[in-house]
């Protein structure tokens, strides 16, 4: 299936870019004065060949445990995974409610929390273990259980798309899991591991010394080879960041935006575009979190965020807020007069 | 009516903003980790001494011609202020598409356009003159009608705010209005002409640097008092930006939320601020503008923006594109479960 995925997986239709961006010129406003919603909607029409437009927003929101956090990584307990999965699932967290100012439906699934959530009304569940091995002693999952999480997530996001999805956004929920974006962010950039390193939920500084000596350790224990992200993934990710180079790949492939939301949803664009260079053209960074790894990891990747606003919650609120803009492009490209239709008069240089 | 509306402006509510930031803090998810929106949402209730919402926002596109033109400081002709009035009045413009999305009322005013539009349904007519005098040879207007302009503007405010408004973006047109901005940012902030002036619409090298000494001949010739708004208003600025402190002493004075869009705006909240220190806790600086005098006017007015897209139109489209922030900072606050309702652990330190 990977395959299938790498291969479907096209470059921007640079005639659509540009025919997109002679419209935006014969629009009522100096060209170029709406900045990065010309960018975006540019973006959006290479992608898609058609105006851009977003009626059916999705947002993947992934849940997973980590086996790192027996290493004291994080300030809040292991529970809190399958607590807030229960949260998401009762509309309760940030998430669901900024799927709702939006309209998108939140796709909540169970890639491999430790203890099961007990309700499980409208849960997905893909469970590839009780959460992953610990990845500062060894690998965190197999190469195997790597990509049939990656395949689980591609095909909740083929069900998506087949169902109308027009951008899909990428969301986690693990307690533990910006040590493994860290691990995974340093492995691929090549950035030090006190550069990529962050405080997550809000460690202190004795937590934060013990997470980047931790990432450092997994990156000696485990020997993952940068240019083979799969290897990346399988030795210092995580089940739910699995999933979400799923959704990256599967969107990509059919020419469907992906929304990723903040860190960690930047270390699985970093593994998807390590397994597919062209999965970059499909993405759009909705915000630039305050983890230090993230802007890293978005200068590796070769974009630039559309909001940076000091979030650092994951789950998708990034991606959610995103779609605003999104919306307000399309209305732009599709909604405005002409120059010509207006009768206004043009420059006059 | 100005002494009346400085009295009227108090400062922020400190206790409804430390009970906004402790409600905020028992929400499920780690404290401070929706960075602005979070910040927005204190802000606001510090303003309005309850939660945030935003059901009504009306915004003021207010435009006005400026005899300044005649010194060859934009790419565009004189014509088009008239032309553009008739097109937000049909809904075209970038500000009535973007003002849709957000459900916000458009008010259009006609504060001194050179050629009085010759479509007018829907049009508020608030007319100082057939435009400004060339301030780069002597006062752009009299105090008298920098006063009365302000008046207008805040009555408009007053009406709609009293219709049930709740949120007041400020926007405007008028070809050569940057440079009228540029001065007031110069003469309030003390910073150099060419610091605060951008090429507007889009002027060449040749234009950026005729632009840059008319900036330079207007404060000389006019010596405007940088301690006196008023006096920076009716020498240097236009009777839409005059208009527009009018709509922001109003919010401030009945504790709505102001949410400036870009430059010109910024340029208006300078000479508010100046006539009421206290009136910068109702401004939210919805984005950072392209024209580099609007950073500089921000940080003297100690606004950040929540917003930095580029954008260089005006209009007030970065007012509206900010709605979506405040909506999504109102549906935080009032709509997640608490760690208590949730039954979710909290940090383990």
């Amino acid at each position: 299936m990977l395959s299938r995925l790498r291969d479907a997986i096209g470059g921007p239709d640079a005639a659509a870019a540009a025919d997109a961006q002679r419209h935006l010129d014969g629009l009522t406003k100096p060209p170029g004065s709406l900045g990065r919603l010309e960018e975006l909607a540019v973006r959006l029409a290479a992608l898609t060949g058609h105006p851009p437009r977003v009626t059916r927003p999705v947002i993947f929101t992934f849940a997973a445990d980590h086996g790192v956090v027996a290493e004291g990584v994080s300030a809040y307990p292991q529970s809190v995974t399958a607590q807030m999965v229960e949260n998401f699932l009762r509309g309760g967290a940030a998430v669901n409610v900024l799927a709702r100012e939006v309209g998108a439906r939140v796709v909540v699934a169970d890639f491999g929390v430790a203890t099961p959530p007990t309700a499980t009304d409208g849960l997905v569940v893909r469970r590839l273990a009780a959460g992953t091995q610990n990845l500062a002693v060894g690998p965190a999952m197999t190469r195997e259980q790597a990509l049939a999480a990656i395949e689980h997530g591609a095909v909740l996001a083929e069900d998506a798309i087949a169902a109308g999805a027009d951008l899909l956004g990428t969301g986690e929920m693990g307690i533990g899991n910006t040590t493994a974006a860290s691990a995974i962010t340093a492995a691929i950039t090549g950035e030090p591991a006190d550069a990529v390193t962050g405080r997550g939920t809000g460690v202190d500084d004795a937590g934060w010394r013990r997470k980047v000596a931790v990432v450092r350790r997994a990156l000696l224990v485990n020997h993952p080879d940068p240019a083979d992200g799969l290897d990346v993934l399988a030795k210092v990710g995580g089940f739910e960041i699995a999933g979400l180079v799923g959704v990256i790949l599967a969107g990509a492939s059919r020419r469907v935006p992906v929304a990723l939301d903040g860190f960690i949803a930047g270390a699985a664009a970093l593994v998807a575009v390590t397994l597919a260079p062209q999965a970059r053209h499909a993405l759009f960074a909705s915000h630039r979190s305050s983890e230090p790894g993230h802007g890293l990891a978005l200068k590796h990747l070769g974009l630039t965020p559309y909001l940076d606003l000091g979030l650092r919650l994951g789950e998708g609120t990034g991606a959610a807020l995103f779609v605003h803009l999104v919306r307000a492009a399309g209305a732009i490209f599709s909604g405005m007069a002409t120059f010509k239709s207006a009768g206004v008069d043009g420059a006059v240089r």
